[in-house]
C-alpha cells in the first residue's frame, strides 16, 4: 500500500479521491484544499486525514505520492515542492496557463529525476490506446489524418469556466495531446482555429462554446479536432485515424449493449456514458497502476511534464490563429 | 426482349407484373386472372394484353416464358401445360399443397426437359446468397448450426390466409428451403415444431401466428427457424450460420443509412424495409436475369421444382410434429 | 467489512476468491477445498486463512456469509449447515443433480428464514437485466418470444465435464433461469430438445457439444435456447425478446470500441470478451452488493433457492425430451 | 418517353448514358463527343444516334433535354445553346472554372426561363437528403456543426486530374454544395484550408491528395470537410450534423448486410460500395425523375445553376486561403 495525499477537492479532485479510497493498493492519508470546510468535509467522506498546511504533506516521509487536482495556478508550486521532496506526482491538466512559468519549473526540476504523471487520461483509455498500438503494428499503413471529436455533455460551472484558461487550454488540450500521441516523432507545424458560441454567456466571459482546430504536421499529417461544451446524447469521445492502407476508429462507450426496436426505429441504443468519470473509469485505474510502477521504478510515465508543456503550446497557438485570423506556424 | 405472360393478379402477381413492365429485357404480352375484371384492370396498368383463356397463352409460339402467380391449386396444372408447350416457367411457392399431386407432375414432366424456376426469392438475395458463398469458401469451417428469423410486418388478408396452406407451407417454406440451400448435400433427418397465437383469429382458421421449428440433419447440423406473422419494426429477415471456425450473419436492409442521436437514445435507425417487395427487390431482378439465362440454355435454375417438392415435405413434417407432439423423422 | 469464507477452489471458486479479495467490503477469512494442497496454495494467494474442516467455518460466529463453489454434490450439505448456522449463502449453480435431494433440503430450511443467493450471474448482468426492466416498462408490449444464444469460447476440462451433470444442467441451466426471469408469473408448459456433437469425445462421456431447446409457456410465449461448448470468436451471450410492439436485444461486450477498416473489410471489431470472468464481471460485483444488502436485511435475493430448483426441473425435462424424442409436458 | 441527347463520353458521361439507356422514360436519341471514334463506339453500345455536330442536337425540336457531361470548359457554351433552344439541361459539376464566364452566362440566360439541373448528386441521395428533412423537422434542434467526409477509392486518370480544376473545384465542390444545402438560408462567411500530398505526383501537377476545409457561417455554424483522393476500404461518404438537441449521421452503403465473426475479429463487413456509380445509383435515378418533372413544369430543380456558381466561389476561396495562409472572408 502506497501512502498518498490529495490536493484539491473540486469535481475532479473528489473523483480521484474516491478512486483512491476504493483502491486496495493506496492509502489516502491526507486531503487538502484551500477551503478548510471542504477539507474537513471530504476528509470524512474519503476517510483520510485533514491537513490545512501543504507542508505537512511534503515533509511526511511516508507519503510516497501526491495527487495535484487543485486550481491550475497552484500546480507548478506543488510540483516543485513535490519533486524536491522526492514524491511521485500526479498532476491534472493543464500544467499552468503560463508557458514562462512552466519553462522555469522545467529547468528547476531537470536534475532532480522527477517522476511526474500528467492527467492526460485519454492516453490511458483502452480504446484510444489500442489505436496507437494498431498504428505501430502498421495496421493502416502510413498515417495521413487524425480526426478527433470531443464533446462534453454539459458545461462546467461558471466559476470553473472563468478560471479555466478557456476551451483550448482546458478542454481541447486533451485532444492536442492525443494528436501528439498518434503523431509519434512527427510534430505539428501549422495550426488554424475557428470557434463559435450559440449561448451568449460564452462571449461575456471571453470563452467559446464550440471550437474546431485543424493542424498540419511536418510530415504532412492533417489533424482535425472538434469540441463542444454541450452534447445532448452524452459524452461524445471519438478518434478516427486514416492511413494509406486503412482506417481505425475508437468509438464511444455505453452502459450496456442493449438495443430497442419498435415501429418508429430500430437499433436504438442508450445515450453514451455520461461523463469522464464513467467514460474514462478504466483509464483512471490504469493511471493508478502506472503510479505504482513509477514507485517501483519499473516504467516511465506514458504522459509526462513535457507532454503537458507541448500541448499547452498548441493551445496557445490556436488562440493566436483565432486572434490573427491566420494559419499559425508552431 | 423475351415475350412473357403472367398468370394471377393477386398481391404477388401484380408485383411481378410491375417488375416485368419496368424491365427492358421482357415484353409482358399477356396477363390472365380467373377474375375477368382483374385481368381487364391490370392489362391496362401493366400495358399488357388481356386474356381470359390460358390456352391462348400456351399456344402462342412467341411466348417464351410464363409467370405463375395464380392460386396455389392451379400451379401444377399451369406448370404441366407450360412444360408441354416448351415454355420457361417461373412458379411461386408453394408448388401445391398435395405431395401426391406434385409427385404425379414430377413423373409427367421428367422427360420433357423442363426449365422451371421456383419463387424461392431468398436464394437470390445478395446477402443470404453471400453466406452460401462464404460457407463454400470455408470461411467458418464446418457448418454446425443454422438460425433463421423471418417475420412479416403484418399478416396478409383473411381470404389469403384461409387458402394459404398454413404458416409452414406458405411462409416457413422459404426458410425450409434456405436451410436446404446451406445444408448442401446434407439432409434434414429430424424435425420438431411449436406454434403459438396471441390473436384468437388464427385458431379459428386453424392457422398459427408464431412458429418455431428445430431440425437436425444427418450430419448433425442443428437448424432453428422462427416465424412471426407480425413485426412492428418491419420485415425482419436474418440468417445466422455458426461453424467450427466462425459465424456468418446476413442482416436486414434499411431504406438508408441514417442514424439519430438525442437525449433519449443513440444510433437510432429507421425500421427495416417494409416487406418482400422492397427487401427482395434485388433478388427479383436476379431471378429475371436467371430466366434469360435459362432461355439461352446458359444455366440451370438455382431454385428447382425438386426444391419446391422437398421444402413442402419439411412443412408437412412440421405439421406432423405439431399434431403428434413428437420429434418426427423425415 | 463482512467476514466471509469460500468453499471450493476450482476455476469458478478462484474467480470468486479474487473478486472477494479485491472488494473493500469483504474480508475473506477462510478458504476451504477438499484438496488440502489447493487450500494451502490459495490461502496464500487469496490472503485468507486455510481450513481443512468446514465446521470451523460454520461454527465461527464472526463469519456472516459463505461462498459455496465446491463440487455440485456438496452444495446441499453446505447449504444446510450454513442455514442452520445463520450464514448468508452464495451457492453456485446447479443446486444439485437430484431433485429429490433438493426437495428434502427445501423442507428442512423452510422455517429457518434462509438467505440464499444462487449463482445465476446473468440475472445480475446490467444488459440482460435492463431487458427485464424495459419489458416491465412495456417497451415492447406483450412478450411473445424469448431467444437466447449462449456459447462458451472453449470446453472446460474433461474431469469437469464428467461430473458436471451434462450440458443442460451445467450450462443451459443459466438460460432456463433467464427464460424464467423474463416469463415472470408465466410458466414453461412444454419443452423439446435436440443435441449434436461434432467432436466424438462428447458421445463417449454421454454429453453433448451443441444443444437447442424450444419451450412453450402457459400463456403461449415461445422460448428458444441454443448452446455451444465452443465458439471461435469469444463468449457469445445474447438475448432477444420479441413482443407485440417491438424487440429488445442484449448484445455482447468487447474489450473496447475500436474498429478497423481496410481493403478486405470494414467495421471489424475485436472478438467478444473471452469468458464469464470478463463478461459477467459487473454482474459479480452487483451480486456482492446484494449479499451486503441481504446481510442488512434490506432486500430479498434476485436469484433464490427456488429458482435453482425450477431451472433444474427444466434441465431434467430437456433430457427427457431427448430420450423419448417427444414434446414433454413440464 | 423523353427524347434526350448526351454530350461527353468520358467516365461519367458513359455512366449517364447507361442509366438513360436502361430507363424506360427516356429515349437516348443522340450521343456526341469531340472524339469522333468515341462517339461512334458508344452510339452502338448505348443504342443511340451518333452526331458530330452539336447543332444537329440543339436544332432537333423533338429533343427535349440534353445531358452535358463533356469537358468542363464546354459546359457554359452548351448550356447557352441549350437554353436558347428551350432544352431542359442536366450539367455536370463544376459549371466552369471561371467565375467571370459563369456570371456572363447567368445574365444571358436570366430572362430565358432556363430549366437547369446541376449534377450535385449528393443532394438526391436518400440518406444525405433524409438528413435535410430531419433537420427541417427540428429533430436535432438548431444546427451548430456540419462534418462531411468524402474519400474516393482511387484517384482518376492523370489526364483527368490535369484538367479537373483541382481537388476543391473537382471533388470538394460536392461537399461545399452539401454544406450550402444544410445551411439553408444561412451563408458561409469565413473559410480556411489545409492540403497535403503523400504521393509526390500531386505536387507536380499542382494538385493535392488530401484536403481539409473549415468554414464558419454568418449564424455561427461550423463546417468541416475532409477529402482524400484514395481510400483503401471503398468510397467513404459520410455526413454528420450536430445540433442543440441531437446529432444526425448519414453513413456509408454496402453491397449487402453480411458480417463475419472468427477468432481474429467480429462484425467484419464488406468494404463500402466501390464508387459513385454504385453509391449514388439511387440518386441518379431520382435526378432522372426530377428531369421528367421539370419537363412537365411540375417542380423546380433541387440543384440549380446558382448552386453551381456559389459552390465554385467557395472552392476558389479555399484556394485563396491556401495561398495566403489566412482565414478568408467569403
Amino acid at each position: 500500500m502506497i501512502d498518498i495525499a490529495l490536493f484539491g477537492l473540486g469535481r475532479i479532485g473528489i473523483m480521484h479521491g474516491k478512486n483512491l479510497m476504493r483502491n486496495k493498493d493506496f492509502n489516502l492519508k491526507y486531503v487538502y484544499d484551500i477551503d478548510k470546510n471542504l477539507t474537513k468535509k471530504y476528509s470524512k467522506i474519503l476517510k483520510a486525514g485533514s491537513v490545512n498546511n501543504p507542508n505537512i504533506i511534503f515533509k511526511d516521509k511516508k507519503i510516497k505520492a501526491v495527487f495535484i487536482a487543485s486550481t491550475t495556478n497552484t500546480h507548478i508550486k506543488f510540483i516543485l515542492e513535490g519533486v524536491k521532496n522526492k514524491k511521485i506526482i500526479f498532476c491534472e491538466k493543464p500544467l499552468d496557463l503560463s508557458i514562462k512559468k512552466i519553462n522555469k519549473c522545467k529547468k528547476k526540476i531537470k536534475n532532480l529525476n522527477p517522476k511526474i504523471q500528467l492527467g492526460f487520461n485519454r492516453r490511458y483509455d483502452p480504446g484510444h490506446n489500442n489505436l496507437k498500438k494498431q498504428l505501430l503494428k502498421n495496421k493502416i499503413g502510413k498515417l495521413e489524418k487524425i480526426i478527433i471529436t470531443s464533446r462534453d455533455p454539459a458545461p462546467p460551472t461558471i466559476s470553473y469556466l472563468k478560471s479555466s484558461g478557456g476551451i483550448f487550454r482546458d478542454m481541447m488540450i486533451h485532444d492536442f495531446d492525443l494528436c501528439r500521441l498518434y503523431l509519434g516523432n512527427d510534430e505539428v507545424n501549422e495550426i488554424h482555429a475557428f470557434t463559435s458560441s450559440f449561448v451568449p454567456f460564452y462571449k461575456k466571459i471571453k470563452d467559446h462554446e464550440l471550437a474546431v482546430v485543424t493542424m498540419k504536421s511536418k510530415k504532412g499529417v492533417i489533424c482535425v479536432i472538434t469540441n463542444s461544451r454541450h452534447c445532448s446524447f452524452g459524452y461524445d469521445q471519438r478518434v478516427e485515424l486514416f492511413g494509406k492502407k486503412g482506417m481505425l476508429i475508437s468509438g464511444n462507450k455505453k452502459e450496456n449493449s442493449t438495443e430497442l426496436f419498435n415501429s418508429n426505429q430500430t437499433n436504438s441504443q442508450k445515450p453514451f456514458l455520461n461523463f469522464f468519470i464513467e467514460r474514462y473509469n478504466d483509464a483512471y485505474n490504469i493511471q493508478l497502476k502506472e503510479l505504482i510502477s513509477l514507485h517501483k521504478n519499473k516504467t516511465k510515465s506514458r504522459s509526462t511534464f513535457e507532454d503537458g508543456y507541448l500541448a499547452l503550446k498548441l493551445a496557445n497557438a490556436a488562440y493566436n490563429s483565432l486572434k490573427l485570423k491566420k494559419t499559425i506556424k508552431v
